[in-house]
């Protein structure tokens, strides 16, 4: 049996996650704003601090592995806090834990991304870009300038960003070398009370006609299902992959779009790093 | 416990999954060249035919699910045979097998993939666009125009038409509305009697210099979990994913080019779309 560290345990799909983990024998380190084992504001430097450390202390220094479930959705006037916890939220803690995840050889994590990084339309990439570069505020304020869409748009580019941020960082010597499995799991509409929130809002009608193929949602426990698998010995191969389980809305919209070759102007890219790999190797 | 319908299921992954839904006490019906519970020759209209009555007959006309894991890998001189066994021998048997599927109302049906449909570089449009259009001899003699690489070329085009295939007619009414979740599971270099023929072959140091993140292989008991999950009820809400368990071979190579938003471009089509699936709801 392995611990667990799970971000956004006490709602949701973080808390399905937790909760299940739990019942099948493994030590969870559940965190989250107000109550759990660990009790911080992820959308604050301080609280991600205190997040990493305490969890670190309960887990003497070794994780098998971690669920980055804690996030805020679309909620406008929130884009600050939005681009704090789904950005920082994700990266302060993985990168202050992965001595942590290597200590113990073989250790996986689930970074919880959405299916809106592919199906809404027209994200500006100056707020991606921001946001890995770490300068939220430069992109909550370009959001911001969009009417009527400053949150959606802060919600996608938060977890495109992070999407990015894990396959880019994934497959690295610190990370894959090192044993440790990053990975994204991408739901689309799950009952959970963030979605509650968002059909019992002005952007309720917008939530409800968005196309899913299945209909109805996706239910949390199954979500957590996802979770435990992707924590378990047959993730073992599983690194930097995207997991949609959206009810078909992802390939309603994008079909053909991807899976795509790579296109003949990214050749020379794509030789370089095929020779740049081998030769880390020798 | 159900009745599942697995292609290729004397060797390799296909054989792994069928032995890994036996042991889980599913009734099997396995498909293949030269053994199995059907023998049929997927290479050919009637060698379909046979395998697709023969299990209809078996199944007594019910399936709750399918694995389509019969392939040829990228094999000189083969290209004919890849692309009917590849494109024909998961559509012609999946069309055949839908009434089936639909019988027993939440029926899954995983396609076997490969991670080349998004690492193999500058695979010709025309070949795909052939082998979707029923084309294939057209598409073959296309690939095979390219010195050296055809059975590549044919490979990976012949994956990403059925894939292509799968993320389309996994969304539609007849399949979705029907209750059967169609979905896509794309291995990298798993350890395979397949991979062992290429890693002998001349090509043998071109598989081995391939980027595998993680290091070494995938082991097909592996592959079979994840086979197994997505036949589960588990995978209630997934459709037209493609779930891709390649070591991060493809997070390597494409880490920024997916996941990406709808491009201004496509907003129309988007739109248009929005709209029809709200009309048919209505």
């Amino acid at each position: 049996m392995g611990i667990y560290a799970v971000t956004g345990a006490a709602s949701g799909m973080g808390k399905a996650s937790a909760d299940r983990l739990r019942e099948a024998g493994h030590t969870v380190i559940g965190i989250d704003l107000t109550e759990g084992d660990v009790v911080a504001d992820l959308s604050t430097p301080d609280g991600r601090s205190t997040a990493i450390r305490t969890t670190l202390r309960l887990a003497e220094n070794r994780l098998d592995g971690v669920v980055l479930a804690a996030g805020l959705g679309p909620v406008p006037g929130k884009e600050t806090t939005i681009a704090h916890v789904n950005v920082r939220g994700v990266v302060d803690l993985l990168e202050a834990w992965r001595p942590a995840l290597a200590a113990t050889g073989n250790s996986k994590v689930v970074v919880f991304g959405s299916n809106s990084v592919s199906t809404v339309p027209v994200v500006p990439k100056p707020i991606v870009k921001a946001f890995l570069a770490g300068e939220l505020d430069k992109g909550v304020r370009w959001a911001r300038r969009i009417p009527m869409a400053g949150a959606i748009f802060t919600y996608a580019a938060s977890k495109i960003a992070v999407t990015h941020w894990v396959r880019r960082t994934a497959v690295t010597t610190e990370w894959a070398g090192a044993g440790i499995r990053l990975n994204v799991l991408a739901p689309g509409a799950i009952a959970t009370p963030l979605l509650d929130a968002q059909l019992d809002s002005a952007d309720g009608d917008r939530v409800r006609n968005f196309p899913v193929p299945l209909g109805g949602f996706g239910e949390p426990g199954r979500i957590a299902e996802w979770v435990e698998f992707m924590l378990s010995p047959a993730a073992d191969f599983l690194s930097g992959s995207v997991v949609v389980v959206d009810g078909g809305t992802e390939a309603f919209f994008r079909a053909t779009d991807w899976p795509r070759p790579v296109p003949l102007r990214k050749l020379p890219a794509y030789g370089w790093a095929m020779w740049r790999f081998n030769a880390r190797k020798r």
